[in-house]
C-alpha cells in the first residue's frame, strides 16, 4: 500500500460521502449510488474498502426473496481488504492506517467459547446474523440520498466505498500481503482451508473427497495437499474445474454425469478402496450431503458441512452408518477463530506455502460490478477481484 | 476364583458336552439342553463361562424373525466372564485358567485402525457381524444332541456353560475383580462410560443429557460423574430411574411423560441456559436422536448415538443446526479398544472410582434365564447376573 495522506483522515467523527451498489430488490441487478456513511459508534471501525470480492452467498441474497433474512435496500458484498479511517470509542488493536480484513463471522475474544480451543464459535454473538449492526441491533451505518436507512449485510456490506464494521469482525493483517490476495481469506479460502485443518484435521496419507469444487472446496483441497493427504478427490458436475483442481493438489476427480449407474460413493469407495477418511460437502444440498456421508470408511469416516441446504431440508443420513462409528459435523469459517487464524494464513501464503494466486480468475473495477455477478453465475470465474479505485 | 483342579482340562483337544440356553424360535421361551462345544482351532479360545448376564440386544434377537441377522437355532449371549480351558494354535496372550471377558466388539491389534489411537473400529473384522465364527465364516463349533450345527451370536454366544471365542474378542482382566462386576465390563457399562470418557470426551464442569437411564445411559451419567460434569441430566419415561440415576451421578431428571406441549430440548435449554455441551441417545429412535442433537448448544453440541434405530430409519436433524457447528457421531463399544481400556475400568473399579455395584439388581441361576429375559423385558432389572454353577 502506498502511504496515506493525512488528508485521508479528515472525515473523522462526521458522515462520508461516497459510492455503493446497492441491491434495492431481489433478482435486480445492483446500483451504483451516493450514499452517506456514519461515523463509527463505540467498538466500531470505519474503513475504506481497496478491494472487494464476491462469493455465492452474495449471489444467493441478491435473489432471495422470501424469508426472514430478506432485507432491501441492502449493500451486500463481504471479502474485502480496507484500511482504518476512523475508530470509535473503545476499540482495542486498530488505529487509522492498519490494514484490515473484514470477516462475517464474529470473534469477540472475551465469551466462554472464544476462550476455548475446542471451538470457533463465538457464543456472545454468532447466534445473531439478522442484526445490522453488531451491537446496535437494526441501527444501520447508511443511508441513501434521500436519507432512508440502508441495509447492512453479515456485518461487513463491502460493496461501498466506505463502511462500519464492529471490531469483533475485523482483523488487522501484515501490509506485506498483496491486498488482492489477502481478499481470499475474508470468506471462501478461510473456510475450505479451516475445514481441512481445523475442522477434519486432515493428516499425512489420508483420503478426502470433496463435493463441489467452487472457491470453498477447491480451498478444501489446498488444505489437504499441504497436510499432506495422499489423494484428493474432487467431484464437480463441470469438467473445467478439474484442470483447475490439479492447482490444489486434486489428485483424482468424479464427473457424475459420467457415472452411469453407479452412485458417486461406489466410485469413491473404489478409488479409495473402502471408502475416504474425510468427505466435504461444499455445496449445499442434504441429497449430497448423504452420498458425501457414505463416501467415507465404515467405522472411521468424517463428514464436514460447508453448503448450507438452501431449503433446509433435515438430514438424510444411514442411521446405521452413523451408529458404526462415523462422524458428522458442521463448521462457519471452516472452524478459525479469525483474529487467531487468519494472521497464520497470511504467514503460510507469503512463505509461499499457501496457494491463493490461482483463486483470483478475474479483475474488473468496482462499477462493474453487475458483470462480476455475471461470471460467477455462469461458473466462469471463482474469484473477480473488485478494484475501488483503479 | 478358587484354585482350579487339574481336571478342569482334561478335554483339550476333545468337545465337551456341556449345557447351553438355546434359542429356537424367535418369540419362544430359551431351552436349556445339553450340547456338543468342539475344541478352540487356530487363534481360538475356549472357555468356560463363569457368569453371563443379558442386555437388550439379546431380548431383540430372541424375537427378531426377518432380515439377515435372524439364524436360529442360536445360542445367544454377550456379556460373561469366563476362564480359559484350552486354547487352539497361534494364540498369544492367553493361557489355560486365565480369567477372560469376552467382547462382541474385535480388536486385532494389527489392522491400520486398531493400530490408530483415534477409534476403535477394527478394520479387519469389525465388519463382518454374521458370520460364527470370526475367522472361519459360518462354521460353528456347537452341535446339538442331534449333531446340528447351532449358531453364534456375536462372537460370543455365552448362554452356554462353555464357548469358543476369538482371541480378537477376548480381553485377558486382572482376577483380583470379583467376577460378577467384571462381567458388567462386557458390554453395557463399558459401552456407556466409554461414550462419555471416549467419544464426547466429556470435560469439567460441562453439561450432559441422556435420553434412556436403561445400564447403558446411567453408565453414560457415571462416566461423565467420574469427569466432573456440573450437571448430568436423565430422560425416560420410568420415574423409577431417577432414583437410581442418582447413584450414578446424574443431577436433573426430565419425563416426557410431564413436558406437556414443551419439548424435551427446550426443557433441557431451559435447565442449561442454552443446552447441554454432550447429548447421548441410548435408545435407538431417530425421533429422539433428532431430540437429543436439538438440545445441545448451538455451534459446539455434540450428539453421540449409542442406540441403533430398529427400523433403520435414516436420521432426521436440523440441517442449519449441524452447519452452524454441531457434532453427531456414533460408536461401538463406547469407541474403547478393549484390550486396552477394558483393564483400565477395572482399575478404576478397583479403586473404588467406579460404581459397578449399582447395575446389578438381580442375581440367579442359569436354569432361571427365561425368569431374566422377562425381568429386562418388564424393566425390572439393570442387570441380572447368571450364576453357572451356583
Amino acid at each position: 500500500m502506498d502511504k496515506i495522506s493525512p488528508s485521508f483522515f479528515r472525515h473523522e467523527g462526521k458522515p462520508i460521502r461516497c459510492k455503493a451498489a446497492i441491491c434495492r430488490k431481489a433478482g435486480e441487478a445492483l446500483v451504483i449510488e451516493e450514499i452517506h456513511v456514519d461515523p463509527p459508534q463505540a467498538y466500531e471501525v470505519r474503513i475504506k474498502i481497496l478491494c472487494t470480492s464476491l462469493c455465492h452467498t452474495d449471489l444467493s441474497f441478491s435473489k432471495l426473496d422470501t424469508g426472514p433474512l430478506v432485507r432491501f435496500p441492502r449493500i451486500l458484498g463481504h471479502e474485502a481488504v480496507g484500511v482504518v479511517e476512523s475508530i470509535g470509542e473503545h476499540v482495542d488493536g486498530f488505529k487509522q492506517g492498519d490494514v484490515v480484513l473484514p470477516v462475517f463471522h464474529p470473534h469477540c475474544e472475551e465469551c466462554r467459547d472464544c476462550k476455548s480451543s475446542k471451538t470457533n464459535w463465538c457464543t456472545r454473538f454468532a447466534e445473531d446474523f439478522l442484526s445490522n449492526t453488531r451491537r446496535y441491533g437494526m441501527a444501520s451505518r447508511f443511508k441513501d440520498s434521500s436519507g432512508d436507512d440502508i441495509h447492512h449485510f453479515l456485518f461487513v456490506s463491502s460493496f461501498s466505498e466506505y463502511t462500519v464494521v464492529d471490531m469483533a469482525h475485523l482483523v488487522k493483517i501484515c501490509p506485506e500481503i498483496p491486498v488482492d490476495k489477502a481478499i481470499l481469506l475474508s470468506c471462501g479460502v478461510s473456510t475450505g482451508v479451516g475445514a481441512a485443518w481445523k475442522v477434519a484435521d486432515v493428516e499425512e496419507g489420508s483420503t478426502i473427497a470433496v463435493f463441489g469444487l467452487g472457491a470453498v472446496g477447491l480451498a478444501v483441497g489446498e488444505g489437504a495437499r499441504l497436510r499432506g493427504a495422499a489423494k484428493i478427490i474432487g467431484v464437480d458436475l463441470n469438467p473445467k474445474k478439474f484442470e483447475l483442481g490439479k492447482k490444489f493438489g486434486f489428485t483424482d476427480f468424479v464427473n457424475p454425469t459420467f457415472c452411469g449407474e453407479q452412485k458417486i460413493s461406489e466410485v469413491i469407495k473404489e478409488i479409495t478402496g473402502g471408502g475416504v477418511d474425510y468427505s466435504f460437502e461444499c455445496i449445499g444440498l442434504t441429497s449430497v450431503l448423504s452420498e458425501a456421508f457414505t463416501s467415507t470408511r465404515t467405522g472411521t469416516g468424517k463428514t464436514i458441512v460447508l453448503g448450507i441446504d438452501k431449503h433446509l431440508e433435515p438430514t438424510n443420513l444411514d442411521s446405521f452408518d452413523l451408529f458404526r462409528g462415523k462422524h458428522v459435523c458442521g463448521s462457519l469459517f471452516g472452524g478459525l477463530k479469525p483474529k487467531l487464524d487468519i494472521p497464520i494464513l497470511v504467514n503460510r501464503y507469503l512463505k509461499k506455502e499457501l496457494n491463493l494466486d490461482s483463486f483470483i480468475t478475474h479483475e474488473l473495477n468496482f462499477e462493474e460490478i453487475n458483470k462480476a455477478f455475471d461470471l460467477l453465475e455462469q461458473g466462469k470465474s471463482l474469484r473477480c477481484i473488485l478494484w475501488m479505485d483503479k
